[in-house]
């Protein structure tokens, strides 16, 4: 059996690994051929607006960071644990947000110089042009799993994990906390500017002067296409990071309190289990082949397939080495992979032309606008009930299952939510192949834009192209979907494990027996006010994100109507417009409108705990708004996910022919549904995912101010 | 000072009193004038239609609710109560039910009866029309009030309160039950009746053909007045007497925990502050004068004024006599009166066309639907930061303002409690006078419908009658609006108040004693589980009441559509349209499609009590289940009433001639944010209000389950 520290030293090895594979890919996607200087020339347009936009944001989100890390460390110094620990909070905080930082600059790096590559593929083939899209988009998979890996395991271990195994976990709180920040402004950044953009685009281009999408002559379709590449790729990879991140700390700091019995091998086993599952992802990648013919989608299944059977195996031989072999554990993670499944289906059922939900949201545009957002809202309202079902059936199961563990010298609460903690890793093994899939999807996306923007003339060999475009990117769309399913999901199972931990560390706190009662009566008055304002939190906080949208795209709706009136050139063709301003207007705009929404989900907890702790009720305010604000998250980020997602591909389904097909009235009332769930799906919705860990990981490391 | 059994009785006779004063009340009202021939055609059609529907709507509820008192009286005969409890169980339910259903039944009846002695008076002046209409409302909220204290106040007495206070008011929760249930199908079906006959009417006739609204050669023009009465008028009733109901008798049970140091009195107490209120709100009515010329707003206004003053004084004087001149409850008492104030204001502020929300809305109509629906949704998000800012404050608040108040042998959560219940006794004390607004609202509606239908030639004095009818339309409009805010406020409060009751309940089944702790710890895995579905109950409830809207809208286009193509004399005026038929298909729609969504908000939570109690967590699990299903219904119904309000004014707002005027591409876009609004703000919003009593009142009534 190895020792302690070699189990530490190969978790880091591991992630070492992953972070040197992630630049091998890099390199090798990078030598591949870069196409025509056509297809180099809006490549290059989108590089420079994307690195302008993330160059930007970096600085801002750079100032936040700095303003809080001196909040944590003259707060933490000031409080009962003194500098020493104030220093290692403030150290963690800073790694955790440059970590976060880095895996999601790296990892757009590559984007953008792998879609003209893959565009460049797509002219000799299909297959091609895939592998090349999936390698890239591992780039962010594997860099986002092996630098939240890297991060968490090199503190522990510097930290003086080894020797003190209990305390450290709670060390190093913040570096999920700063992780969660850079997510957050990341998510909420790119969310804004994607959203803004793309309606900008299509407002003005589409609707007002009627040319196609992707058109060159449209001032705003770079700023689109820069669009997809940091709202979905770089902020999904934000979100993904924060998950791993902030549940592997919650998992440690829970299997603290089975240290009576597992010993420091518990705590070590969330570091062994993600390091395992990144082996099993960089597998999945590589066993990913297919033919020419084959279908993509298949393609990319049976890698996940693969990336699914080898974290499953190490799960178990982790079970074995670290738990004693304890099969209740076992099963546990695989509810959790269970469960990882269960929401890519149900995301599916609710979003897809083949289903229910999807044509019958487009039989409701027959009746007009206003029928299509009723149904779809209906649609969005009714599509929560089967994801809670499945994450009350896996968090009663996974607890049931520790509980019942037989674990010696331990209460089955404890041992029932290190249960559900492991369900969480379950869920979340896979992640760096389902964040390859994810971004599998952007590349294609902009790969599409370049192809359609440098094959002007209609030729055969450009119809080929652009079929097989086509292809790539619906298996794109598919996969963008699928991994937002997911994304909720881990997040909720994520944030039950963070609250059990934030409870543990009041308790710590407090000087409280571990296995002392700690409840959070919903029954009182100040505990029921602060669930009551957490859910208010949700609901303000969507509305702030959706309406900074709706800001930011007036900005550029006015820009793109100045520049077709200013040039008359650019409509006849005769003359280029002006991407440039577009993307600085817009990235300016958005950076603007993220900071309000931003603050007050990280003002709101901290403000609540100091207000209610007034009534000595702090902690536990604090507690109740944090879990019923995850529950209305989760709630409200399943809404507007899939209710935007169902309306895009309700428009979908009209384009296929079906209702009168494009430019039906049916097709205009879809038109509708889908500028709708634009800043639901891509905004909204996916801010509440990191949101909800934001607050879990904000009051574990504000918790001193609630007491 | 009077004895117990006198107040009782006093309570007794002022509720008989008040009573009469309604029967009074119709009985001069229907005294006046009928109006000429043609006007009564239209009434009659009217009444026809909305009696059909009630005996209908009545019938299935009188079998639904046949059956659950079966359950009822079975399941508490099997459990340890015995048939004793049993008995007086099933008996509370069903008179609970039928008072109901009586109050509802009585209102409607009258209001049917006044609409077209308003018009009738119209033609003669303003003043009269006025009075008349408030004095038709006024029998509905006289009514209301007054059987819902009757009904609780007897109960009391005939099971022996007076003997034994404090197990009786837990004997009488099934009367609360009953009344919820009634009031969950009512607001339901009427709701979904009112707003498919709108849209269909409005689909068919104003975008189809052509026509203006309220024309006379539209099919479902009468099902569209009948549905105001039946929704608006209706509904709102039964919700404010469960309201009321449910308020009493969970006031008296968690009075029963201040026993040793207020004795029988403080039991009393609710009763006697809900009929010095009734006379209140008596006096205000009856003080409605106005003049010719005076903005009808402005008389009632005052009318109310002098029913908060005469409330507050009679609660002023019932704390003196009843809780020993203890001012701390009155403080909290004014506190609950000045929530229900601001709740007013604020629910003014989000949905009128004076102020920011709505003419944002109303400017994003310039961009489009999308950006309308994207707008508004954006506000119903918004709105929800005020109101709970203010529930929070009003419960913490009139908590502290109880747990200070000193009271002697009682623990200061007890009476910190019983401040909570004290505020909610406050908010609702004018319940009657504001039922009475309320009831104005779908009175003065049906009026201009019957004046726009029977003056069909335009003659200076038509137009009169007219421009009358509709400045008592608006007003009609704003105190609908205004008393949505005061339903949804007063069901927080209530709420609070009654899931502190059931725990209270939950203790004396367990035999616990009253002062010991029974958390509702949101830290176990069962209660966390039971939240998670609670919320997830309102979001699948919403769903099922709106997608309810659209399919029994699409029975009355089609019936619509049938009979313009059937006989082309409608539309040229020469022969009558079948009216009769499109409120018969819309009748039976409305009443199979409110099934559903009924029975899950009555079986969701006695599952989750049955289910749970398997993992020995059955009481808590619904605890946590009612309150934070309570949160989100607060929520949704806020985002649901405000934001179909703010798209209803926006269209008005862009009609009064604002971004292009009527017929403008601004108002067409604010056409789809009105319709999306519609199924919202009149069905499930309003529901959702019921609902959350229904959790409350099905918890209490069906609690030994869970142990």
């Amino acid at each position: 059996m190895p020792t302690s520290s070699q189990y530490l030293y190969g978790v880091l090895g591991i992630s070492v690994c992953g972070i040197l594979i992630a630049a091998g890919l890099a390199r090798s996607v990078i030598r591949k051929d870069a196409g025509t200087p056509e297809m180099r020339r809006i490549s290059d347009a989108i590089k420079l607006g994307a690195e302008a936009f993330l160059r930007r944001q970096s600085r801002t989100i750079f100032l936040l960071a700095l303003a809080l890390a001196v909040i944590i460390f003259v707060g933490y110094s000031l409080s009962s644990g003194g500098s020493a620990l104030a220093m290692r909070m403030t150290i963690s905080f800073v790694l955790g947000a440059a970590c976060s930082a880095l895996a999601g600059f790296s990892g757009m790096w590559v984007s953008i110089r792998t879609n003209i590559r893959v565009a460049s593929a797509a002219r000799f083939g299909m297959r091609g042009a895939m592998r090349i899209a999936l390698r890239g988009g591992a780039v962010t998979g594997f860099s986002v799993v092996a630098l939240s890996l890297l991060g968490v395991a090199a503190l522990f271990l510097v930290f003086g994990g080894l020797a003190d195994p209990i305390t450290v976990p709670r060390q190093i709180v913040a570096f999920g906390f700063g992780a969660s920040f850079v997510a957050l402004f990341a998510q909420l950044g790119g969310g804004i500017f994607t959203k803004a953009a793309d309606v900008g685009a299509d407002l003005v281009g589409k609707v007002e002067v009627g040319i196609p999408e992707d058109d060159h002559r449209n001032p705003a379709v770079i700023a689109d296409l820069v669009g997809d590449n940091v709202g979905d790729c770089a902020g999904r990879g934000a979100d993904l990071f924060e998950s791993t991140a902030a549940e592997n700390i919650g998992a440690m700091i829970l299997a603290a309190a089975l240290y009576p019995a597992l010993g420091i091998k518990g705590i070590l086993f969330p570091l062994v289990v993600r390091a395992l599952g990144l082996l099993g992802s960089i597998a999945g990648v590589f066993a990913v082949g297919g033919s020419e013919e084959s279908d993509p989608m298949h393609s990319l299944n049976r890698g996940f397939y693969v990336a699914v059977a080898l974290a499953t195996a190490g799960f178990g031989a982790a079970v074995y080495l670290l738990l004693d072999g304890n099969w209740n554990f076992f099963f546990a993670g695989l509810l959790g992979i269970a469960t990882s499944i269960l929401f890519v289906f149900i995301t599916q059922y609710y979003t897809e032309t083949k289903y229910r939900p999807v044509q019958d949201i487009a039989k409701a545009c027959l009746t007009g606008a206003a029928t299509n957002i009723i149904s779809g809202f209906a649609v969005g309202l009714e599509c929560v009930a089967a994801p809670v079902l499945v994450i009350v059936a896996a968090i009663l199961g996974s607890y049931y299952l520790g509980a019942h563990a037989g674990i010696a010298n331990v209460s089955p609460h404890s041992a029932g939510l290190f249960g559900t903690a492991i369900a969480t890793m379950g869920m979340l093994s896979t992640a760096g192949y389902i964040l390859a899939m994810d971004t599998f999807g952007p590349i294609t996306d902009n790969a599409g834009g370049i192809v359609e923007m440098s094959h002007n003339v209609a030729t055969p060999e450009g119809d080929l192209v652009r079929a097989r475009m086509d292809r790539l990117d619906a298996v794109g769309n598919t996969t963008k979907a699928l991994t937002k399913g997911y994304a909720v999901g881990s997040a909720a199972l994520a944030a039950f494990l963070l609250f059990s931990a934030y409870i543990d560390q009041v308790k710590a706190l407090l000087h409280l027996p571990a296995e002392s009662a700690f409840p959070i009566d919903l029954g009182q008055v100040p505990v029921f006010a602060g669930a009551l304002l957490g859910a208010m939190l949700v609901f303000l906080f969507s509305s702030f994100a959706i309406k900074a949208v709706g800001k930011c795209a007036q900005t550029i709706i006015q820009e793109v109507r100045r520049q077709f009136q200013a040039d008359p050139g650019i409509m006849a063709g005769t003359s280029d417009p002006d991407y440039s301003t577009c993307v600085d207007i817009v990235t300016r705009s958005a950076l603007k409108e993220m900071i309000v929404p931003g603050l007050l989900a990280v003002a709101g907890p901290v403000l609540v705990g100091v207000v209610f702790r007034q009534f000595h009720a702090g902690a536990t305010a604090v507690a109740a708004f944090l879990m019923v604000g995850t529950i209305a998250g989760i709630l409200m980020a399943l809404l507007m996910n899939n209710s935007g997602g169902a309306w895009d591909n309700a428009k979908k389904f009209i384009e296929m022919g079906n209702y009168g097909g494009k430019g039906s009235e049916a097709h205009k009332a879809a038109v509708v549904g889908d500028t709708v769930g634009d800043p639901f799906k891509d905004t909204a919705g996916p801010s509440l995912h990191v949101l909800i860990k934001l607050l879990s990981t904000i009051t574990l490391v504000a918790a001193p101010l609630f007491l």
